[in-house]
């Protein structure tokens, strides 16, 4: 799937939402979706969704609809699900730990590898079917493994140390759960953020105007 | 704080990130910043921060630079932390657990005023300073104590049900972690969402692109 034309960075945050709409008809076992009825179930316009789609080329037919399938795996190899990256977890605190037990990473096409901690009490414990792995043999894995993302998820005041080891050690995307800024540098190392306090903050704005 | 005027999405999103670099500031010890030196400290332009600060008034004084502390407080204002917002948690999962032990409600201007939870086995443990609560009670907590912010971090499966619920019985928002769409009909609500695919398959989306 080719993407060397601009596609804007909001249109790249609905895609994912495209995503879990479209699983959501397949499991309920809708084959064909017009455009209006998709808009009608998302809170979109139908002329928003046949622009969004047309970043990447045609996945519909005029008058027929979407084929939901077709148009869910189209979804799924432009977001990359297909790359089959793998991921390493650093810090299994109750956050690490939730996402080992509860986040669907074969769902998205992801490989979680292990996670590491560096609070001995917690190594050697398992959640889910992955044992915690000490925080010094971390370095060693990323480059034995050859691993694509870490998920960061430490306390906030060793974040950027900990994400300049990462980067050295070859790791070419960071999933930023502390509330620090990852700085990468000049790496080229891809930074995704969820900050909690940001959202958070954006409900809150929206109630002020509203009480 | 007025804000009548339409201010645009992508703005209100950028708030909570300056909100966060100036309290980064104040703890350094820094009074005054320009636009130039903010700008180069968080990957925006200098007339991007100024537009994005002319939205809601002037905030600095041309050659002068930012008062750190005073921008650091309007901007608080925007996002109503000063509303002195109450908070209940629903579902003490490994997910509500952190957010309880780690998330810092009061530092952003929020009162965490209890957990509910429908495990029995939870109920009566106690996270940092909250006792978990029996879920079978958080109807009536809500009515009495006029709560207006519910965080939901339960199972997916429950979410809109428990969504309904907690509408019904007049919450004003709902922080949803579970990765379903709330539908909040036409009851105002607000809702916002911290879904962590979205998230990952925004960065699996930038990493396809690199390597």
């Amino acid at each position: 799937m080719r993407k060397s034309s601009y596609i804007s960075k909001n249109v790249i945050r609905r895609l994912p939402r495209y995503l879990r709409k479209l699983d959501e008809l397949i499991a309920e076992g809708v084959e064909r979706i017009s455009s209006g009825e998709l808009g009608n179930q998302m809170g979109l316009t139908p002329s928003q969704i046949r622009q969004d789609f047309s970043c990447f080329g045609e996945f519909g037919q005029q008058g027929y609809g979407y084929n939901v399938a077709a148009l869910r795996e189209q979804i799924a190899g432009i977001l990359g699900m297909n790359r089959n990256f793998s991921v390493i977890l650093i810090g299994a605190g109750r956050i690490g730990q939730s996402l080992i037990g509860n986040f669907n990473f074969e769902h998205y096409g992801f490989r979680l590898l292990g996670a590491f901690e560096i609070r001995k009490e917690l190594v050697g414990t398992k959640i889910a079917h992955v044992t915690i792995a000490d925080a010094e043999t971390q370095r060693d894995f990323i480059r034995e493994n050859d691993v694509d993302i870490a998920i960061l998820s430490i306390n906030r005041d060793h974040a950027q140390a900990v994400a300049d080891e990462l980067i050295d050690c070859g790791i070419k995307a960071i999933w930023n759960f502390t509330d620090a800024e990852i700085d990468p540098g000049d790496s080229g190392v891809i930074v995704e953020n969820i900050h909690f306090s940001d959202s958070l903050l954006a409900l809150s704005y929206y109630l002020s105007g509203e009480v």
